[in-house]
């Protein structure tokens, strides 16, 4: 992540950790040892009220003498509130820990983090256990409201943050006791399935949540096995369809900072757009009616050992290089290579501007199957089943479809705040998906905006670079309380506009080529 | 309690209980159940935050909508933060009840109170548990230190408290589930020993205590069986010597609101003052050094069935009339019987100005037994026991040092302040022996000042009424924040000064009897 000129300082990051020391206690002021802890703390960390739980009050005098009256303390803060969660000798070289988890509906990665230091200690990941009930959280959630479902899901994914969150603090030299605070990013949905709230109403008009800032949990009560006093913070989400994660995303790109005005898209199971700077911020969510179901990244299969990720193709002579990850014989195409291979298909005349394959111009790679026009993309010998690897014309009319839907998103959000999109200084492509995109496709095809590259910038996983965030800076929860008060949700009615403009992006790279001056097919050679 | 003319109009109590109506969500404000919910609580009760619990959180959405987006809520509040406790249908006519307890070293004392009325719905009382293992709280104390000690006494305690909470919520036509709050008064040894904090820095230099302002605890994690989501406020402390007991009193007498000047006596095992009025408060603790160890209010029985609790002395014939507790044979004699004694007495010229029995005007009511001066008060044919009811020099020797300490120990206060107890708008005196001190026999024998009748009242259990008024009023918690931290200690540093007006006040009524303009001996018969 570029630290942008104009960034306002941060400052230096406040720790959850901190080691005081305190005056003893003397005739002249004997005020009580917690009430002088919570006094020096909450002048620390800026807070009106600081929480000491009953089992470290009634550890806190014998400690405190037998320190000298020196203390390490892991304090958590939301708000106004301060809580002391741990309180551990100053020299105590054990780790505080935290964990960092992004909470996909897919995909759930952990990090572990010391508290102390900001370091990351390790990380895992895991598939999503609730898989098992249905890969789509629409399915997830109607299944939540069968008898015992939502407990059921509830069950399944604690169980496997538990399970892996075992496995990733032994990797570290560690155990789930040294883990004291949590930061969990995700989807609206997917945070309401582990907290074991009901998400009937998230998916059924006027799609409320259960919760928009669950705030500060104990871990014991969400059945995690942090420390048996964890903390676990959940990012607030804005509505059914803008979830915490892309509030962590905000965060990580750090939007919010900035004096000039920048794009974030999270390419995940929708299209996630936010759009601002330090002043504003406007978001909206690709669920958007009709002309989106099926979202924007259904088309090939997830990345994976063989699954080819990057295409090119020969200006001059029509070969096709295909790349595989992990270099091994393709067995298939993941969403990144489908975009790469669109956008050469069409720079090289393959496919015309609809998007339709050009059966002259494709040669001996084209085919008809079951009635339906296909193009090899790797011939039976080289392929890893043995059989020609194609892609079908409805493939691409899915693609055509999906990029179409993104573009409008990002010219109806832009257009509504009264901007061109090279007022964005920054444009931010986030999510594991978007990391693999190569911009330059991207912009043939007409899926995003022809802007220079270097406008470009990829983010990775930015719920997890959020969550990780939060762990390594106190003053970030301020910061996403801020975030979320900030933006301004804008629910893309699909009216005739939308879908004039839908319409006129279902062209390669649009009916009107001006918006594309970089896009130019190759000469016929 | 009267209401002074000059008292800030205290408005209307703000109960716990609030019933809430919401906007119901729309596509236009689809904002989260939980946090429509929170967002019109905490603009009822003006916090800055609003905590909902796990539990809670799961059943908002389904609730509010089985009721139509109407709630009763009962909620607690601590300083900027608010918790939600219950959610029950608008039109429950189940009470949600509160517990007031007035935590004695002695005696413990429980009161049920509606938390939606503020009605009272039944008391009960019992003798502290941990008497058993010492009467006196620096046994206790030390007792704490041995292993396991502390939890032995907190279990006592605790499990008592369960007991008659049980009792009482049965016999109120309730269950201990239905019990969210309790407000728990007492001092500071005794609030210790009761959360299982360790008590040992209490009663060494400099005298501190583990904590001074515990706030709100859970039930559960006290281990009072309460409601499992029920929430605990215990009074917090000025210091060791100075605790939630008489803040509670302060409280419950509303020195802290009127703009006249007011002093406050609570009578129990120390003599704890407090002078003040709306602009400042300050106060002291009678455990003040060698001249007052034993403590002021150590003679005498405590007042049971057939305890003598008021004496008066025929002027002319010199008949003794006692009243006991009951109207049965006298088996002993209380505290404010035994000062009613020494005052009557004292009026008759039976003791002398030092409080020595004079055997020539006690007559046949003298006695010697084992070298020692005795009075019979009641002759054995009309006692409980058959045997001479008697009161010996030793006794009134030691009324009279306890007299002696507590006009000294006003005396000293009001004049650090430079008032005299003429500016002295009121005079409470707290405590339940307070409650049967008749002041005319007080100012007698120059225990209590001479002051006009009707500047004294007394409060009964002041303690208990305090608890009582943070579960009728929401607003209490603040005003006990800032009695809190208004009260000046003062150090009741036993110097040369304090010991000369220790020695002037240990004659009766005083060395100088134009301190007491009304106390006038009767003219020998």
């Amino acid at each position: 992540m570029p630290a942008a000129a104009d960034a306002p300082e941060p400052g230096a990051a406040r720790r959850w950790v901190q080691t005081v020391t305190l005056a003893p206690p003397t005739l002249k002021d004997n005020t009580a040892d917690a009430d002088r802890l919570a006094a020096a703390l909450k002048g620390l960390i800026g807070a009106a009220i600081l929480e000491i739980g009953l089992p470290l009050l009634r550890a806190i005098p014998d400690r405190l003498r037998r320190w000298d009256y020196r203390a390490r303390c892991l304090l958590f803060q939301d708000g106004p509130g301060g809580q002391l969660v741990a309180l551990t000798a100053p020299d105590d070289p054990a780790p505080l820990a935290g964990l960092a988890v992004d909470l996909g509906t897919t995909r759930v990665v952990l990090r572990l983090v010391d508290l102390e230091t900001g370091r990351t200690l390790g990380e895992s990941a895991f598939d999503n256990p609730q898989i098992a009930v249905g890969p789509d959280i629409l399915v997830r959630i109607q299944h939540a409201e069968s008898d015992g479902g939502r407990e059921a899901l509830r069950t399944l994914i604690v169980d496997g943050l538990n399970a892996h969150l075992g496995d990733l603090s032994r990797a570290c030299g560690l155990t789930p006791a040294d883990i004291y605070l949590a930061a969990v990013a995700g989807n609206t949905a997917m945070t309401h399935l582990f907290m074991g709230l009901p998400a009937r109403w998230i998916i059924r008009e006027p799609y409320t949540p259960a919760v928009n800032r669950p705030g500060v949990l104990s871990a014991a009560g969400l059945g995690l096995r942090l420390n048996p006093a964890g903390r676990v913070f959940v990012f607030p989400n804005i509505g059914s369809y803008f979830g915490g994660d892309l509030i962590a995303g905000i965060l990580f790109a750090g939007l919010h900072r900035r004096e000039a005005t920048a794009i974030l898209v999270d390419v995940g199971t929708n299209a996630e757009v936010v759009v601002g700077n330090r002043h504003w911020l406007m978001g909206c969510a690709g669920a958007a009616g009709p002309a989106l179901e099926g979202g924007v990244t259904r088309i090939g299969m997830m990345a994976g050992p063989g699954v080819i990720d990057r295409v090119r193709i020969d200006p001059t002579g029509g070969a096709f290089e295909v790349h595989t990850i992990g270099d091994l014989a393709p067995r298939g195409i993941c969403g990144s290579g489908v975009i790469d291979l669109a956008a050469q298909l069409f720079l090289a005349g393959m496919i015309d501007i609809r998007g339709k394959l050009r059966a002259e111009v494709c040669g001996d790679r084209w085919r008809e199957l079951d009635g339906l026009a296909h193009l090899v993309v790797v011939p039976a010998a080289a392929s890893a089943s043995g059989r020609d690897l194609t892609i079908s014309q409805a493939d691409l009319d899915s693609l055509v479809r999906s990029k179409a839907a993104m573009y409008t998103i990002l010219r109806t959000l832009t257009g509504t705040l009264g901007l061109a999109f090279e007022d964005l200084e920054a444009f931010y492509v986030a999510g594991t998906f978007g990391a693999f995109i190569d911009p330059r496709s991207a912009i043939a095809i007409g899926m995003l905006p022809d802007l220079p590259l270097t406008t470009y910038q990829t983010l990775g996983n930015s719920s997890l670079g959020g969550a990780t965030l939060v762990l390594c800076d106190a003053g970030r929860i301020g910061e996403i309380d801020a975030i979320r008060d900030a933006v301004t949700y804008l629910e893309l009615n699909v009216n005739q506009e939308f879908m004039n403009r839908f319409s006129a992006a279902k062209f390669l790279p649009h009916t009107d080529p001006a918006r594309f001056p970089t896009v130019k097919p190759w000469p016929r050679g």
